[in-house]
């Protein structure tokens, strides 16, 4: 996955030269723009799906938005696991017919 | 942002004592469970939002799928900066009325 990390780092060189070692470590804020999405479809280059809602059959339909789950782009449920290990807040898209 | 790391290192402890420090220091890798919505709606426990697909009055319509967008759960087309920020691959989702 790529991803930009800015590291913004006091009196303390991680993985560098010993020589760049100083006396006072201090703690390393790391800043990160990272990609959403671990595994759906990283073949193409965007993931874009459609839905005719003439089509839609069942009276509701939950529409994945964490990129987590299983039956994309369909929610599963995954956003609850991907909540609690983070903090997140992310759901689905919810279509409905009536 | 709440956020989950396991760091893995090796023959290295960065911001630990000095003691822990060893001869040969070797390559951090981070792996990172992260957030996925930085800024919309943080105080809602869940951000889940409907679509009455008979209320739909454009041809097309795409919601947002990135977390970005300035008219979430519209898209505006956030995710392409998104996607060259970080390699990601995310796009909307499209509903179609025919």
């Amino acid at each position: 996955m790529a991803s930009t990390t800015s590291i913004i780092q006091s009196g303390f060189s991680c993985g560098g030269a010993l020589s760049s070692f100083t006396a006072k470590p201090r703690r390393m804020v790391v800043v990160r723009a990272q990609a959403i999405n671990p595994d759906i479809k990283k073949d193409e280059a965007k993931v874009v799906d459609s839905v005719l809602v003439t089509d839609l059959s069942k009276p509701l339909s939950a529409y994945c938005r964490c990129w987590r789950s299983g039956t994309f782009p369909l929610c599963d449920g995954s956003h609850v696991k991907h909540n609690k290990e983070t903090g997140d807040n992310v759901g689905p898209l919810l279509l409905k017919k009536q």
